[in-house]
């Protein structure tokens, strides 16, 4: 019995739903989206804490929490009153800053803003504790499932760094056929691209750099500690992607014995000279 | 009786919070900061709604609601099950485009989200909605200030241009005494700057170009109109700042009358040959 026109799209478009249910099922979808929403969400709520601080600055320039939430809870609790922000009140929330902030209060050079102006100032500052809400939400999210979906990646690096460099790859399978070098960039594709492009530095580390390892360390030895990860990293994606086995105990060892060797200063040969 | 330096102390400091209470008490401060936080509001909302499109437009890429509030209230409803989203109950929010939407619901070629990713995805919905809340707050509070402090400037032009005007010249005395000239211009420091700096084109319109009648006006006339507005928010100015009376009536009776001559062409004289 042949097909007729309208059974083939039926069953044509059956096929599109699967696939695009396939795609979007394996979790990796959703570490991607969620980890992009995280950094809107931090740069949105950063943005709005800097507003937040220069508007209520006005009435207590005083006070420097260097928590946003913290911050802003003061603010909801003691905008239109700072007065009542006594030790007792705040010490729940600020512990030992508590006596140090009460002290600010009451001898604030600021003013009271006005009732209704109390109100917006207010209105901003619920933003931002929820704004950081909803990022704490969307962490949890991206740490279980990375840890489900890419556990040897997730095993060596944080698991926000992890799900960064699947959302750079743009899918397991290509995280897992990527050569070390590749993962050690990815991320700095601008200034990758710039270095091809217009002959300026090429960049040493992308997403990786993000690793405190890396980041605070002396730049002597930064070049090798990112090779090590990157290395480490290629491996771990192939496992996570491909054979599912579960190997960052070993990678784990190998960086920590690499680690002690880099800091300890045995890997530094001299330098040989290069033409110029 | 001689002052001793702590009375000194006390005296003195007293005079410098009573100046910093006579400088934020005119109201205008919080017009600069509702305008500003306004501002960023709307900014921070528009990246979180990008985001949202981009998330669930994997699981319902048919929808296009133009409006981020409507498609936020869609998502928080029925980001979990689409096909509930029948026209009754699309019918109170959507109106006449309810039954489209119920009608690409039911035959979406997009999954349904997890329980989990769903419950993120609602999440950053209701961010999005909260922020409009926000900026409705304060979009009332600058109305209501702007047209008590600034009733002539306020009466010609929409109320968020007026309280830009103002944040821009930095006080209602400032903006009192600027020539009309840098009224036109405020807002368009950078340009400004650029121009004399490089030599590019000079900038004709600062925040005014947000004037309806300016920016959808043709490119012939459009230079006429800036400076027409200007012109009469100067003098609006000079009203509100110094000698507080109303006189907005005779000024937008005066700019209707001079729009229609410039609508009508009468002002345009043929252009005078310049030297290159």
């Amino acid at each position: 019995m042949k097909e007729t026109p309208e059974q083939k799209r039926r069953r044509l478009l059956g096929l599109a739903r699967a696939n695009v249910s396939n795609a979007y099922s394996s979790g990796e979808h959703s570490i991607m989206q969620a980890i992009a929403a995280y950094n809107e969400l931090e740069k949105v709520a950063n943005l709005l804490y800097e507003r937040l601080e220069e508007w209520y600055g006005i009435y207590f320039p005083e006070l420097k929490l260097s928590n946003p939430v913290t911050y802003a809870k003061f603010i909801i609790e003691f905008a239109s009153n700072k007065k009542e922000a006594t030790e007792e009140r705040l010490e729940k929330t600020l512990g030992t800053q508590a006596k140090e902030v009460a002290r600010q209060a009451s001898a604030s050079i600021g003013n009271e803003p006005s009732a209704q102006e109390a109100e917006m100032i207010k209105g901003l500052a619920s933003q931002v504790v929820d704004l950081h809400a909803s990022m704490d939400k969307l962490d949890k999210h991206i740490e279980t499932s990375t840890k489900l979906l890419m556990p040897n990646i997730s095993a060596i690096v944080d698991y926000k760094i992890a799900a960064e460099l699947l959302a750079k790859a743009g899918s397991l399978n290509k995280l897992g056929i990527m050569p070390s070098g590749t993962v050690q960039l990815l991320g700095a594709e601008k200034a990758l691209f710039k270095h091809l492009k217009f002959g300026s530095k090429p960049p040493k580390y992308g997403v990786i750099f993000k690793l405190q390892r890396i980041s605070n360390s002396s730049k002597r030895v930064r070049g090798k500690i990112a090779r090590l990860y990157a290395t480490k990293l290629a491996i771990a994606s192939r496992a996570d992607a491909f054979s599912k086995n579960f190997i960052a105990d070993k990678l784990n060892a190998d960086i920590e014995r690499r680690m002690e060797r880099i800091n300890k200063g045995a890997d530094n040969r001299p330098r040989t000279g290069r033409p110029k």
